[in-house]
């Protein structure tokens, strides 16, 4: 391609509203364009990348025999009310009507649509196993969508279902599709973990999640530095343990604290470490006004507490400082879990139940306790674990030692069971023709996520470093004076060489300045780059690769092997 | 791939809803499925066709030069209704909310957002031409969605758009794109037409509709014998004549006519020729009552009737029996032009002006009055040309004469001019510095409806025939009996054989009976078919092509032969 033609609208300015290097950089390189908030158009160099890293999604999915489909975007309420998802995704759904006022949403899965599909066909164990997948435009109707292609309300994404007669079929099904998914990232050049997640929303029993790590991800992962472990922080159990306390029961005693409210400022006044406090965090989940006591040094873990209560994510919030009021009658900083309004529901972690004389709030406003104890003063419902876990905690495993990191959640497995093919009616007969559920698996990937993923783990200070698997161009021919005939000359030699190679290659042909077309070559990330210059007639070019820019000089005759060599290098053959 | 894990639910029984060969066979070869009226998910089977037509699409693009992006689907209200075409599109547009009340469509075709998306990056006339396409799913909520892919509501689209410096240039990256569908149609293997089309509610001066041959196609073209003139019925200048009549006006004569109505019936009564009489056909028209009168022997063409009032395809419907007696003052079947309600507008057909004593309704029922003449009985707004144009008519273009024909459009193109880029303000700076508008165009081809009529041109009673470069699998190897070793064994070297020559090939290895076997290979019309039969042991085979079905027996090591000349003469190679 020449890009003097090429659609390819590069800024120099970084926009105002991107944080994150691959949003920056998607944007700056002219390889997306945001229409509205959460909605973006991939521009010729963007679409590249994500056309290769569904080609690389469709080789390993063939490996493992998943068939690729297309399902419709417009999907009919109906299924998703069976199911009784209509509800559960709350806003993040999009909702719309047809002309004959039939409602619809846009997909933001498709469970139900995959599940309904097969089960009009599929009668019997013989024509079972079966693995399909498609390569769709999703949408989700994110509160906050953030951080380019990373949290958007449009996006591409790979999802795979797996229909299977038991249960064992339905797990080996499971680990083919989580080894295909690491042979997937593996050619995608990223640096990934797999860590068990939550299974949330869509129900089932065990799940995968593909996280690549980064510093700017939104997943935190707990990893174990002893055994293989690994998991993120709002599925890992939290094995920390509060030292056992044999301490007499001391009188419970109000204490007036005014204006101090948060657990540092009360560490401070009591003189006391923060272990020693149990706070109470004040949510609305569906409506229900529920309290959490958690020790004071802990995070709640707000997956947990949904789990617990069987509601999905978009029904929690914070309590509003009204509903704070008429729960503990005082001012927000000094709840506590003695006097709480009828209507709260006391949910008590493990640890804090077996915590001795510890501070609390007292619901009222300017006062806490000191020396409460579970069971004497108060007694709520106890739950085995609401904590985040964290760096430092035990390893639920083996025992070592956990580390936290963060990363992107790129792809993620779900052993689903029986959840949809029960709902649906999606039955087969067994060898015995007796009907059976069968047992599904639902496996996904977040393509354009995936695009912005691997920015974030290749790029420097001038631009992105794509590895040549998905480069949108794997060579760039940069003529460093368009004016010169020698240098065009040599400059077009060059470029025909490299596509008869089958070489995806540019040619910078652009009337600009050196200094633009290397700049813009530094930006774009090409890998393998060949500039054109004074040697010209000497038949003599610099080569150097993206990541490293160090430049050699090469006669023209050399460029094959050097090329090759290159692809080599990165696992690939041309 | 194994049939015995291919997910291809054909069906023994004819969908009842589906009248079209294509739907039908689309549906019974397990391609397609039916997810609600006009929605369809593709099937494994179905996909694989789809996706060669995007490649072919994508090649000939490439070609010349267009770029492939994708833009969302989900477009903001506010592009739309600064073109006005949020109004215009009527129900026809699928229209939603965001979580935050924003209004949006989903995308029925994409001038605004291309154009938009231009505007802001291209500043000058050293960044034009540019010609940028994608291949998207598109929605339009048609009133009745029918024929399976042929008119659905959810499709798949290639719609590319031009943006050049002035008209000239235009009409250059117009024939482009001209001679790129042609081709791409041939390579689908199309018998088709290209003829001038409507331009419609695109706006703009020009336009061509690539239409394929058939007889259930929904277009009607019109065709030269003579000259290479070629249009639809609705877009052709109909240059039918009446004779010149010099006879002298007669007095206007009201005749009793009970329960006389149609032309046919006042024909017999009157024993005159239908072109004798100038019928009055009522509509409204986005509310306004609109009374066209025609000649009683030729049929009204409502594009042209809405191309003379401005108006778009939605806005048009047959006026009601309350409307017809409103305007006037009559039952249906007497309408005539004397003494209309003063809110009707009155069109008149150029040819219907230059009648001499023809017969009218009278506006009373049971009356039509006789020895009507323009001019002195009534008045209205006179229209060069109100007529679809027919069989036998003269060609506009060399006076030749017209036939007619039915197709399926498959591809447009259109000039749209300054349009859109005057509307949305998508202006560049020329060679001296002054700010012009783009001059543009927009160019679609109906990936799915493409499909769909290849099958239409490509089918016998027994199923689908498709050519090579589109069949989802090129070849199928079919092992008669799966118990017989040797005829799995022969069976299992030619499906490796060709599956290393780069053949895309199935194995029937499936416990089927013979018989469903081969009925399964006619219906889903694989080109290249090998059957492994009795006589495996002798290393013998039968080899047909799906088109003539004739069966040669042939030596394993003559197949690879038999298979290259094949695709040779279907003008391809392997």
């Amino acid at each position: 391609m020449r890009m003097s033609k090429l659609y390819m609208p590069t800024l120099r300015e970084v926009p105002s509203e991107a944080e994150l290097p691959s949003h920056k950089l998607l944007l700056r390189a002219g390889m997306i364009k945001k229409l509205v908030s959460g909605v973006y158009t991939y521009l010729p160099m963007g679409y590249r990348v994500i056309r290769k890293i569904e080609n690389i999604v469709r080789e390993e999915m063939e490996k493992i025999d998943s068939q690729e489909v297309l399902m419709s975007a417009i999907l009919p309420a109906e299924l998703w009310q069976q199911t009784g998802r209509w509800e559960d995704f709350g806003p993040e759904m999009f909702k719309l009507h047809d002309r004959h006022g039939r409602e619809f949403c846009l997909g933001p899965t498709h469970e139900e649509v995959f599940t309904d599909t097969i089960r009009h066909d599929v009668k019997s164990y013989k024509q079972l196993p079966l693995s399909l997948y498609q390569i769709q435009t999703k949408y989700r109707d994110e509160k906050r969508p953030r951080f380019g292609l990373m949290r958007s309300r449009e996006f591409i994404m790979k999802d795979a279902y797996t229909f299977d007669v038991d249960e064992e079929n339905m797990v080996k099904a499971y680990y083919e599709m989580w080894k295909a998914y690491e042979e997937i990232f593996k050619r995608c050049s990223l640096d990934f973990r797999v860590v068990e997640g939550d299974s949330g929303a869509m129900g089932g029993s065990d799940s995968h999640e593909f996280t690549a790590m980064s510093e700017y991800g939104e997943s935190n992962i707990v990893y174990c530095d002893s055994c293989d472990y690994a998991a993120t922080d709002e599925k890992a159990k939290c094995v920390y343990e509060q030292k056992a306390d044999d301490a007499v029961a001391e009188e419970l005693e109000k204490v007036h604290t005014p204006d101090v409210r948060t657990i540092d400022e009360l560490s401070e006044f009591f003189g006391d470490s923060s272990s020693k406090f149990a706070k109470m965090v004040i949510y609305n989940v569906a409506g229900e006004i529920v309290a959490a006591m958690i020790p004071g040094d802990r995070e709640l873990n707000e997956i947990k507490l949904l789990n617990i209560l069987g509601a999905g994510e978009h029904e929690i919030q914070m309590a509003s400082e009204e509903e704070v009021k008429a729960a503990t009658g005082a001012e927000v900083g000094y709840a506590g879990p003695i006097g709480l309004a009828e209507n709260v529901k006391l949910l008590v972690d493990s640890r804090v139940a077996a915590m001795k004389n510890f501070y609390i709030g007292a619901n009222e406003t300017g006062y806490h306790c000191k020396n409460a104890n579970y069971g004497r003063d108060f007694e709520g419902e106890i739950v085995e674990d609401l904590l985040l876990a964290g760096e430092g905690d035990a390893c639920p495993s083996c025992g070592g030692t956990l580390k936290m990191d963060r990363g992107i959640e790129i792809g993620n497995i779900f052993q689903l069971g029986t959840k949809y093919s029960k709902a649906l009616g999606a039955t087969y007969l067994d060898e015995n023709g007796k009907e059976q559920d069968m047992v599904m698996g639902s496996h996904g990937i977040g393509v354009s996520r995936t695009m912005a993923a691997v920015i974030e783990q290749n790029y420097d200070e001038d631009g992105i470093i794509w590895p040549i698997a998905l480069a949108p161009y794997e060579a760039i021919v940069a003529i460093v004076n368009v004016k010169d005939e020698e240098q065009v000359k040599l400059g077009e030699e060059i470029y025909s060489e490299l596509k008869s190679m089958g070489v995806e290659v540019l040619l910078d042909d652009r009337k600009e300045r050196a200094g633009v077309k290397f700049k813009d070559m530094d930006l774009v990330g090409i890998p393998l780059r060949i500039t054109v210059g004074k040697r010209a007639p000497e038949g003599i070019v610099e080569f150097s690769n993206r990541r490293d820019r160090e430049k050699v000089e090469l006669e023209k005759s050399q460029l094959a092997d050097k090329v090759k060599s290159e692809f080599e290098a990165q696992g690939l053959t041309i």
